[in-house]
């Protein structure tokens, strides 16, 4: 397979993951932590693109918490590839940026946009999706979004309702659907047309930049303007003054949602079922399932310490890389320990760290967070 | 009520209380913590008999480990008064060697002995009755032990079997009883007349080198050789090479039971019901309790942290000093940490904590016991 000298990977790195939460920090958000193996997030995701495009075609858009952190860990890309947004404004303006920005480079620019904090386990099948996807992708005005088959009714994911195949191999999407209910979500996996949103997608700055001039007419220009100034020296004034005035909206809102309700089958949004061990490894419980059915250990408990000693352990997560663990006749816990805060929940309830960093939030606690 | 001008603290030290790593180690063994409240155990203990004897006319029986530390909690005591066993050798030759520099000291010395890491709630009321129990041993060859009212099924205890009222206001002990089996210990409380062995006694000097002489024929030489040569400079080097010899027995096998068992109800063992909120803290559980029971919070949850936030956390006792503290969704937990280790129990499992340190000492790893 021929990588295609079109392909831009945007990777959109500016999330908090605060159900990481005492590992995850403002300035040290999940994308920048080893969660899974030596490398961080974003690393993972960049070498396993690397492949399929030179580093000098990545982008990445993150804020400025984050951004000095990114290009220490991402040294093959230079800092004018890392853009800080100066306010957060959602994705729709973030990818409009990108798309503008690469058609001024390249007018036949295929955008593959990337969350930065998912783990997958099947790299070859990866990247022959994503091929696949680039190819549909560069033919014309369509946008491919790569849909998970679902394993699971899981409601902390979006859906993707497919009608039809297409005659390039991909489904037509009818409908995106928001986290539902677990009934919705179960009728959803036994139906089984619905896929998971992987926020993975591919489409010509072009058509991007189209679908943004006619979708969100008032911020398009914005973008154009502040895109126009890249590479002068008035660039970060510009991007400083005119970005908050875009739009705060997310790209599915403001394009894909209108977009496949509008056709009924004959939109030109397809869907590309993928299956390469996608994870998006949304919890500390996520994460101990992903090691424990990598490593399987016979009690299910994984500790990562200096030292341990489980009696009657069962089920549990802990983490606390300087100190000796003992554990003792405990189940299904997640304890995470750093140098100045202790995690002490269930996998059953990890969902709920993130009200601990709203907690932080409401009382100011700043270097906590 | 006058302070019995004859009255000698001699306060047993030398235990090691692994139930409560990683917090207690060798060096910093239960009776060097404050484990409730602001002073240490053996503080507490010194503080609590202070108006019943001057600071001179206390002893301390510890070990090398942990005589040094023990010197700086109790500023007020010479370091001739902390005797450090060259070896362990049960209780009945520390006490034994107690009685006999006694003796040679004042020969109406009344010893009384104490354990050094219990809490004591009404110091009035346990005050009065040591008075009343120095009454007694000072009286004649009696030897009087403080007996706790159970107020539980407890297996972890010994118990004391009472039989008769005496003159005196005490009752006389019949048997001393070990550890027993649940249903034996239930059948104790609901009889009446058993009590939990405090481990606190008193008794004249004179009465116990006697009592020595007659149990154990070629200890008590020993311990005379070497009382005889304390406030020499010999004592040193005699205590290290003879207290070796000395038969390794605790008081209550050698003297307690044989006399006790003898008398049927003649014994010269008498029992002063003690109703002063005795508690000898023996686990994390133990303490969780102890302090619920003082502070009474809503979610019996106990945290000690800079910082913390429950979230649906019910009946918890969580020890980290350093750190902001996140409980989410847990209950009937023990969480512990210090620099170098982190123990995770529940409440109902915290008596197996000594199984770590067990496991640590097979493992040599020594820096953690």
């Amino acid at each position: 397979m021929k990588p295609n000298p079109h392909f831009y990977p945007v990777i959109l790195a500016g999330g908090r993951g605060t159900r990481f939460w005492p590992l995850s920090r403002k300035r040290r958000a999940k994308q920048l932590l080893a969660l899974d193996g030596k490398q961080t997030m974003i690393q993972q995701t960049v070498a396993r693109l690397l492949p399929m495009a030179s580093a000098r075609r990545f982008w990445v858009i993150t804020n400025h918490d984050l951004r000095a952190a990114l290009l220490r860990q991402l040294p093959k890309l230079d800092s004018k590839q890392v853009l800080a947004e100066p306010v957060g404004r959602n994705t729709a303006p973030a990818i409009g940026l990108a798309a503008f920005l690469l058609l001024r480079l390249d007018p036949d620019a295929v955008l593959g946009l990337f969350p930065s904090d998912h783990v997958i386990a099947d790299f070859d099948q990866y990247r022959a999706t994503l091929s696949k996807g680039i190819e549909i992708a560069a033919a014309g005005a369509n946008i491919v979004v790569l849909g998970i088959r679902p394993t699971r009714a899981e409601t902390g994911y979006g859906y993707i309702e497919a009608v039809a195949t297409d005659a390039n191999g991909s489904l037509r999407v009818r409908r995106f659907t928001e986290k539902p209910d677990l009934a919705t979500a179960r009728q959803f996996v036994d139906v089984g047309n619905y896929f998971w949103n992987s926020g993975m997608f591919l489409w010509r700055a072009d058509t991007l930049a189209n679908a943004l001039r006619q979708h969100l007419p008032n911020t398009a220009p914005i973008l154009e303007k502040i895109a126009a100034s890249f590479g002068t020296r008035k660039f970060a004034e510009t991007f400083r003054r005119l970005y908050p005035k875009c739009e705060n909206i997310s790209i599915d809102y403001a394009v894909l949602e209108p977009r496949s309700a509008k056709g009924e089958g004959q939109s030109r949004i397809f869907c590309l079922p993928s299956d390469f061990g996608w994870n998006d490894l949304g919890s500390w419980t996520a994460l101990h399932e992903h090691h424990v059915s990598k490593s399987k250990p016979a009690d299910q408990t994984l500790i990562s310490a200096s030292g341990s000693f489980a009696l009657n352990a069962k089920n549990n997560y802990i983490h606390a890389p300087g100190k000796f663990v003992a554990a003792v006749g405990v189940s299904n816990l997640v304890v995470v320990e750093t140098d100045d805060a202790l995690l002490i929940t269930t996998l059953d309830r990890s969902q709920d760290v993130g009200k601990v960093v709203k907690h932080l939030d409401e009382r100011k606690l700043t270097k906590l967070t």
